[in-house]
């Protein structure tokens, strides 16, 4: 490419309206366009950086065996009343009426489509199993669209969908699909950690996510420092220890307490000795309204993890200040496990603790100094919380580190799922039918240039790995046009490296120096080389690797080969 | 590819929805499935094949130095109210609101966007020419989708848009695009006719369409028997000819008759001899609210030539038989220019009539041998109708023949409709901003394949070009597991094949070989070569080329070497 026939359309300064640093580097670098609120325009240099990760992404899928297709990504309602996912995705599904009133919502995924077409040409386990994608715009009206790509409205997927006779080849081609995808996140240059997750609105019952650590992530991921133990924060199992509680040291008494808070700021008792008491709703099959939960007083419930617990409502419901009021008849900041009238639910953690604090059920006072079987019968214990930061991890190596991330990938063993809400059969050698399994796979490409950015910036600009850079060269002349030599010189170069395969933008504008300089730095070209008339004096180049902080000299009779080991390596 | 590993999805036969040859060849190739009216997914062969024609096109866009961006699907409707479409698009535009009950449209085309874009970025010049390009989905809520994907709601478009700043360099790149669209069409294989267009919707004044012979097409495309003219029917004006009326034979006289079709049905008068005044309602600038129109018995008015008559309103609206009644106190079928109390604007083919029939707006009279001058003043002329089949070209040259085709690709000088509507400038030398002027440029990529697949097929179903076949080649072996020889020698054939660059198939299912050869014919493969084991014996494979009716056989020595030479030059 020349640049004089490109359309850099970077900036020297962004508005106000970015809001974090990986959003300002790519609106600087030209690469992405607002249009509304988590709605982009893909400007020359993002979009070419996307075409190679797409391309990335299909050679490694064809390398497989995975078959290309485009689903619509307008999709009649009626399929996902089907699924029942319609009410499940909420306000979250862009929905809208053709002119004859008939009920249309834009696809942030595509289960049910493809589902469907599914049940309409497959029908014996001969044709299993299969693995398809495609590579599609999505939609998704987030409540809060941010950090420019990371959270957008309209986005771009790679999917996939495996379908499976049993639940045995589901998990061959659940490996081959988290290989494959170990395999071109490697390749793009991405450090990333896959992380055990939840089904979530996908369902099936195993799931893994992609996660690359970052500022800006949305995720809470837990590692283990002495393993390869890596989890969503959501989906992390804290360990129920076989330690028994201390002994007790205190006694049990009943102390005044005007509110809670004074348990910290006017006793200065520790928030780790306290036993905080939450009331829920019990679930159907609980014959109780309502369920109280104990969590230490520095702990969160994880409300996935209730969710799971046959006794507790799913979705999640606390109760009410007035439900506790007028149920129990105290005041939720007084309750405590002795004399309540409803189930209780302990957390592992709780358990362990002595010597500790509770509501009492009375107003105005708190029980101290109070210990399992001496004073309080031990009730069940659940796994009802978040894992902290030094936590034991769940494989027993190792404590616990907590960081954010970006989700670039999440894949699902989906199962029977979608083939028993929408009736997909295939029959057996015998003829009988049952159940197509399922799997689906998902990658977020636009969300992967993103977490690429914030792994590889400096204050220049972005720096891309060579496999997706814009450009991988920059060749960059000093004053083309007041010696004649260098015109010739840099055009040779051009063509040289453009018949090796090398991806090289020439900087023939009529602008200064810096000017060029800003432009390749800014949109992340890693290789750059600068032609100037003293260097070729003395038959050399300059050379910035932008990783590097210095400029080298280089022969220019050795350029194209330094620069063909460099890259095509 | 194997076809053990491909997902033909091949049908014997369709549903009872197919409506026409081409979507039904489609259906039963396996290339699209229908979800909803107009929406199809494209399945693995018919994905292969537009991605095809994708990249071709994006070639030959790169080639003239136009840049590629990606723009959104959703776009604001603000955009589009202050261009003015948001109205005149009306239900064709696909609606929605988000969740916030900001409304946005699914975008048909993408005018407003780029021009809100470049209103960001370009501000002089020096910046221009420019010319940019997206292959992205559009939507369109047809009040009819039909014949598959030739008038689809979700289809696939390249879209390119140029800007200029004077007319003369929109001039230049119009020119450029009109090449480069036919040397696409001309690679892919298209017998195509460019014909002169109205600008519709888009506006500007200048305007092409690409259109293909098609017994579906939805346009009526007017030629020459003796020349290169060609224009839509919309849009082919009719001549004035200098030649004056016959002398006038028969003397005017009133006849009486009950009803219109008498004249024709009873009296036998040709109805070349008759004249119809046809009743519109007036523009604003004109001081008129009704305005008369005659033409010829046998012609038909052309809506676009009337709206751009000043004194005739715009959208045409005709007259009611009660306003006729009211106003005019005559009843419509006895409308004649004698007598009548507003103006009147004659069609040419009018002027030139003699001894001719008209209304007398006499309840229950007609006027016969009426001539111009003699018996009635001769009123403006002006070209109200379609052109009709052996009327004379307008280029002088031989008479026209009117045609059905599709419309694959339209070009149009914008000029600055946009840039005026949405405040777009750039600045000259001397820094004085003047409205950008632009140019806009669609090609329909998914209706292309329609177009190519009615321009080839017979009766086992599509013949496609090389170009884009979705295999160029298949290698059918015979009973393969019970000849253990003809496994190795296929597989030899197919890696040497697809190292030559020749994209080709090999079908290693365990099916017989006529269900192997239904599949490859009813997809379109152009070149098929069976091998089998008595073939074999004498060295020999049999070769299938689609278009001929016979197989040949050939040399298995020869084999690549010839598919090399009839595929790659």
């Amino acid at each position: 490419m020349r640049a004089s026939k490109y359309l850099f359309l970077t900036l020297k300064k962004t508005s106000n309206d970015s809001e974090n640093i990986i959003y300002e580097l790519m609106l600087r670098a030209g690469m992405i366009y607002k249009i509304s609120s988590g709605i982009y325009s893909w400007l020359p240099t993002g979009l070419r950086v996307l075409h190679k990760i797409k391309n990335i992404i299909r050679e490694e899928m064809n390398n497989i065996g995975a078959i290309e297709l485009s689903l619509p990504i307008v999709q009649p309602i009626k399929l996902w009343e089907k699924s029942g996912r319609s009410e499940q995705y909420g306000f979250d599904l862009f929905r809208l009426f053709d002119r004859r009133k008939r009920s249309f919502i834009l696809g942030p995924t595509h289960e049910e489509v493809i589902s469907d077409l599914i049940s309409n040409f497959i029908t014996s386990y001969k044709q299993l199993p299969i693995i398809l994608f495609q590579i599609q715009t999505k939609f998704r009206d987030e409540t809060r669209p941010r950090f420019g790509v990371v959270r957008a409205r309209e986005f771009l997927m790679k999917d996939a969908y495996s379908f499976h006779f049993d639940q045995e080849s589901l998990k061959k081609t659940y490996n081959i699909m988290y290989n494959v995808y170990s395999r071109i996140f490697t390749r793009i240059g991405l450090k990333f950690y896959v992380v055990k997750a939840d089904t979530g609105s996908m369902g099936g019952n195993c799931s893994h996510e992609f996660q690359v650590l970052s500022k800006n992530g949305e995720d809470n991921i837990v590692f283990s420092n002495k393993s390869n133990f890596a989890a969503n924060l959501e989906f992390a199992e804290s360990v129920k220890l076989s330690l028994k509680p201390n002994k007790p040291k205190e006694k049990m008494c009943l102390i005044d307490i005007k509110s809670t808070s004074d348990l910290i700021n006017k006793f200065n008792f520790s928030i780790k000795k306290i036993i905080k008491t939450l009331i829920v709703h019990g679930s159907k099959k609980s014959s109780h309204s309502l369920i109280a939960l104990l969590i230490r007083g520095d702990h969160d419930v994880n409300v996935l993890k209730l969710e799971k617990h046959p006794l507790i409502s799913k979705p999640l419901k606390f109760a009410t200040k007035k439900e506790i009021e007028t149920i129990l008849n105290i005041k939720p900041e007084f309750l405590g496990p002795i004399n309540i009238s409803v189930p209780i639910i302990a957390d592992y953690s709780v358990a362990l603790m002595s010597d500790f604090i509770i509501g009492s059920n009375i107003e105005g006072k708190y029980y101290i100094g109070v210990n399992w079987v001496r004073d309080i019968h031990l009730p069940s214990t659940y796994d009802l919380r978040n894992v902290s930061e030094g936590d034991p991890s769940p494989d027993g190596k190792g404590i616990l580190q907590i960081k954010r991330g970006i989700e670039i990938a999440h894949i699902f063993q989906l199962g029977t799922k979608y083939s028993e809400s929408m009736k997909i059969f295939v029959h057996d050698k015998k003829g009988i039918n049952k159940f197509i399994t399922m799997g689906c796979y998902g990658i977020g490409i636009t969300r992967i240039i993103a977490a690429i950015i914030e792994q590889s910036y400096d204050e220049h600009g972005i720096i891309f790995p060579d496999i997706i850079a814009p450009f991988q060269v920059a060749i960059l002349p000093v004053n083309m046009n007041l010696h004649f030599g260098i015109k010739k010189i840099v055009e040779t170069l051009y063509i040289e490296l453009k018949q090796s395969g090398i991806d090289v933008i020439l900087d023939d504008r009529d602008e200064r120096i810096g000017v060029m300089f800003a432009d390749v730095e800014l949109i992340g070209v890693p290789h750059i080389i600068i032609v100037g008339n003293n260097n070729l004096k003395i038959n050399k180049v300059e050379y910035k690797f932008r990783p590097d902080k210095n400029k080298v000299l280089i022969d220019l009779n050795n350029i194209v080969n330094f620069l063909k080991e460099k890259i095509l390596n």
